[in-house]
């Protein structure tokens, strides 16, 4: 399972560190994301110093996965197509040792999604992330790191959950965002084995970018380009001097 | 019906207290867009204050119809699929007492979507959306709304019509600002029952926000975000202040 | 082939012409465009002064790419379906006479892109766009002019060959960028029969507008608009005062 359990007073260290590895290693992210977003999420993670892909053809789906470093599953504008290429992809990366997180987006409105996520979710996901009307339609798996994004974004895996109080309202306005923080922890957990540490360091990375673009935004519109300026900008020194995070009960 | 036949003196304020509706609302919206606007009306939704939703799968459609107040039904992009959804939609959108918007674009450009077009009229539309050069190709029925974009845009339902002289030349420079005001559109059907006020509210709305957008642009490319923070910091005060409405004989 | 075999001394003055005629006879574009990227390419166009059209179904390309003067295809986001779309398109383009573009998207990531690329150069395409990965996988047909973007642009006929050494290192981290280079080709192509001075202009149209983005750009999230005004407020004395172009050996 290779987590560390990382303590709140650690995790900015490590969150800067790893950024700098993402920077250096530039790994590739494969996405099989809803359409909506597909352009914001290659933007912000090539913006992060990754490299996209964006697929969802069952008949490509596996060969992009074999040339990534992680994946990216969104349940988006899922229909029987995406269905098929989300099965392919994940058999791929579990096979692949790839490490993958599953955003079950919207399947709080739809019951076949939050079939399907539960489906997803025993067949090897590294990680989960959700919001909270998301989260309580499903059970994570006991080595399964759990991602739910809100005011604050806790992050949990076995016994021990960090909160990050980083990010901005304005995330909130802008469609997608939610969908490239899952996308950011791809990266970072292409970069690491250790999926708890990788999964809060993208929370605060984003967390730290999000608040940084609120600076140069006069309002949601502005907030997107400024966020993709923050991303690329983001410094490991951003990181540390922004930092808010909150050891919880387990 | 309805319709209040509101004159154009007294369109301002109302479309002021439907603004403040929507606000205080959040209508949920949901969108069977074309695949290259999503994310715009998406966030044109967000940035004024409604929820936006965008699934197009024929399986899935229905219940987020049932979900949502109000339904926008865009006909680009259209293929067998995205045709199948909207037929379930639109039926969905009847079924339930939903009131939806028909956006027929580009039916000019395709036959068949002019056919589709005027099939969708007669299943209980409640607004028509379209340029002249759609529009010249379609038969309003009587209890239809007709909204007409374009330089100045016409609203018009049974012997009333309303000209809106707001909005800004940027507009047609940036693909789904027409699509986005059809989903405004939606959301504003969404917080009154008085379908002519409604559309007539929602084209001010759009028409103030587009000026202000671009008192910030430097060009279309900037234009976009501009407008995304003018729906977002639109106030009440703004579309009575703006407003450039004229009676036109029916 | 009606390849006037231009000199770089020649092209800055050629490519200022041609901006012109592009924003006096504002062609339609149809572009058989992946998913990720139709909006920024389609707005891309409406800022150079062309007209795009962004529909991908079977059952409609024929008769866009029959409304249309030039054809933009590009193989991001294939699947069976698009692949049958662009096979009509393609066969429309070359039966009508219009010139079109092939943009071979990552197929050095995807076997079945490369050999579906390979089909699709001999079946009349007018140029190439590609980088340099993309490229070795490929033979360029004798009249089919290639293009290879990278850090400096070569775009080649016969035995002539120019580098057009404008652009910025941004257009590397915006999502679409090479993409909408290869539309905006389409674009010159539809108002000249001189496809190799068409195409050089093209890049240089790109390369000066990304220069003069940058100057606005605080990282690639600001670039992208900042593009698009650009593109939208590029002048011939932007072109000829900006022109990095050179000989090559053919």
């Amino acid at each position: 399972m290779n987590a560390l359990h990382i303590c709140a007073g650690h995790l900015p260290q490590r969150a800067a560190e790893l950024l700098d590895l993402v920077r250096a290693r530039a790994p590739r992210v494969h996405c099989l994301m809803n359409t909506v977003v597909q352009k914001l999420v290659a933007d912000g993670l090539s913006a992060l110093g990754a490299i996209p892909s964006m697929t969802s053809s069952p008949e490509e789906v596996a060969s992009f996965v074999a040339k990534a470093d992680a994946l990216s599953v969104n349940l988006g504008t899922l229909d029987a197509t995406r269905r098929q290429a989300i099965l392919i992809g994940a058999e791929a990366a579990v096979r692949l040792g790839r490490p993958w997180v599953l955003d079950p987006a919207h399947c709080d409105y739809s019951p076949p999604r939050a079939v399907f996520a539960r489906e997803l979710l025993v067949q090897g996901a590294t990680v989960l992330r959700a919001n909270a009307a998301e989260h309580v339609l499903l059970t994570v798996p006991v080595d399964v790191v759990s991602i739910r994004t809100g005011e604050a974004d806790t992050v949990s895996l076995d016994h021990n959950t960090l909160s990050i109080c980083n990010g901005h309202a304005l995330m909130a306005k802008v469609t997608g965002t939610g969908c490239l923080s899952g996308a950011v922890a791809a990266a970072f957990l292409a970069v690491t084995a250790d999926r708890f540490a990788a999964s809060a360091s993208a929370m605060l990375a984003m967390g730290a970018a999000a608040e940084m673009a609120a600076e140069h935004a006069r309002g949601p519109g502005t907030f997107e380009p400024a966020l993709l300026d923050a991303l690329a900008n983001l410094t490991s020194e951003d990181i540390i001097k922004r930092a808010r995070v909150l050891d919880e009960q387990g």
